[in-house]
């Protein structure tokens, strides 16, 4: 089915709103933080854990999975949320941030971008069309199109150039997607080129996509300069339709796009630095690594209601971190999750109560808007 | 409090017998197989896992946590029932195998065993008293008593010389764990001379242990020499003390040596094992990598409770573990374990049925006493 985004309230004090995403599967809540599934599978959770911390939409790559192992198996075994488990919902990116990123040896054409795996090293190709192609297969509820996501260095006569190509691609993808029950997604580019960022969101927004991201904007230039492009754009992208800020981020960042008014964001920070070790909480950020936990026998959040701060102690968790134990990158995934996902609770409540600017000073001046101590 | 063990049936074809072994925080159906808990942790699960393959009693190393994060700190920590958040029972060894085969540079004197930390180096020193006092700050609900585990090919005299000493030490950890409330198993050792094995029985049953383990013979000899000794020894083992064979085994190990009498096992095969994508099941042992699961849509066991073969198909593990997800481990781990425990269950079943030598008969006939193919 189409999703429907629901606004429920705008904010007084800001652009924030608060609404409700249907995506049939799933109702969720905005704004929202999506966890990242590269592999199918929210590293080192099972689907059960995923769903105990109140995530209902999660983001999977196509670039992982259509290497492994395939978009074709996947369709043979019902589809993404069979294979996987997941009775949530689930967006699928295109794969264009990964081929540019990880992959090697790229070469784009109009056609497509020819790769070299960065498993085996064998020769791929990807186009708009096998994108859309391993989307549909997957049977994701939300499809991003494919799109060139340009190097932050590089200038404005090449970025101009690939916004073009980028339109032609979300062409072809919106006709490779006919006939989908499911939504696809446009993705505004333009560097960090105010007018280039404003011609081509005119561009997408034209197209019938039920949402647009921005992307290319969790990377390269300095954060001042990436807020000064959201703060710019947001105003001018279509209010019925969800607007996805790819690659974000720290709750900091999380909390001030909201004011912007972006409704979803997708970011491997909750999972990859709990694999680190980071862990975040509502009295800051702490590194679980750290002797100052050794003899600690307190939760990791005092707050948390996560089965990781129900069951175990800063201690144990410790003692089971520094002895690799692979307990350690569950239960602090878990409450990493979870953390988010309370956050964007809070967020929402704020907004809902109308008085999101001062959620924001509040949050910027706490400890949870700190560097780890 | 001090153990007891109800034997509820003895089985009339063969020296297998079924009970009830009352540990307090947990009633053990017997004959048990203890998963183990290396470092306070049954690797990649979760309390909440281990219990939900019906498992009341694991073992924990005392050489791995004496030295992290040592046994100071998990006694501070309100011992290792909390420290890991397991409401079961737990049985601790007493380091000395693990001194015997991890260990570097261990000089062993009457007093106990210097060695260094195959973690960082560092010399330590290990003593019956010792032992007993990381056991006692556990609290496991069963300590081990330390012995000496001479080299599988050790000449008779070296064999008789340590007996000896194991014997002075067994008396030592006795004497160290008075007034405790928990029990203390005695370890009977002897090499592979039937006759060295009886005489050290002799001693050590002599000795007010709660129960008596044979050592040393999960190692070295084939396999058919271990089951001589069993079957010479397990005879003349007290009927009313639990009889429990440390390190054993696979499936038909198991299912062989209970056929002699023997109350408990522990082994880290359903656990390790699966951390290589070995995989036990009702119809024999498959390799989870195996391409020939590459599109297999059914469970890992069509006949398993648990939750990995509730959610997860058999392409979904094999493709999990091919991506190095950590949920892979996990979800073998889990499935393996609540093999091993459906196997115990049924070996007690056939015992309490009155027909345990058919079962045998039938089990060794079948695929689950094979190897993976």
């Amino acid at each position: 089915m189409k999703l429907t985004l629901a606004i429920e309230k705008n904010d007084a004090t800001t652009a924030a709103r608060a609404g409700v995403l249907d995506l049939g599967r799933a109702k969720v809540e905005t704004p929202v933080l999506m966890p990242v599934g590269t592999y199918g599978a929210v590293k080192s959770l099972s689907p059960d854990d995923v769903a105990s911390t109140g995530t209902r939409l999660i983001l999977a790559n196509t670039y992982h999975l259509f290497l492994r192992p395939g978009h074709e198996l996947v369709a043979k075994m019902g589809g993404l949320h069979k294979f996987m488990a997941w009775d949530g919902a689930i967006l699928t990116d295109s794969g264009g941030f990964q081929v540019f990123s990880l992959a090697k040896l790229r070469r784009i054409t109009e056609a497509g971008v020819a790769f070299k795996s960065h498993l085996d090293g064998s020769d791929r190709f990807l186009s708009p069309e096998i994108a859309m192609e391993a989307q549909r297969a997957f049977g994701s509820e939300i499809a991003m199109v494919l799109d060139e996501c340009p190097p932050a260095a590089a200038d404005r006569a090449y970025i101009e150039a690939s916004m073009a190509m980028t339109t032609r691609w979300a062409a072809r993808s919106l006709e490779a997607m006919k006939g989908s029950e499911n939504n696809t997604f446009g993705i505004v580019q333009g560097g960090f080129h105010e007018d280039l960022r404003l011609r081509h969101l005119d561009e997408i927004a034209a197209m019938p996509f039920q949402g647009i991201a921005l992307g290319g904007l969790s990377v390269g230039e300095d954060r001042g300069v990436t807020e000064e492009i959201v703060a710019a754009i947001t105003p001018q992208m279509p209010v019925e339709r969800p607007r996805y800020l790819m690659g974000v981020g720290m709750p900091e960042d999380l909390v001030q796009y909201v004011a912007h008014g972006v409704d979803m964001f997708d970011c491997v920070i909750p999972t990859r630095n709990a694999r680190n070790g980071q862990v975040f909480t509502s009295e800051g950020r702490l590194n679980i690594r750290n002797a100052a936990h050794t003899e600690d026998a307190r939760p990791l959040d005092e707050e948390c209601p996560c089965a990781a701060c129900k069951a175990f102690t800063r201690a144990y968790l410790r003692h089971l971190y520094l002895s690799d134990e692979i307990l350690a990158h569950r239960m602090l995934t878990l409450h990493n999750l979870a953390y988010f996902r309370g956050l964007m609770a809070r967020v929402r409540g704020a907004i809902m109560a109308g008085d999101y600017a001062a959620f924001v000073d509040r949050f910027m001046d706490g400890p949870e808007a700190r560097k780890e101590t």
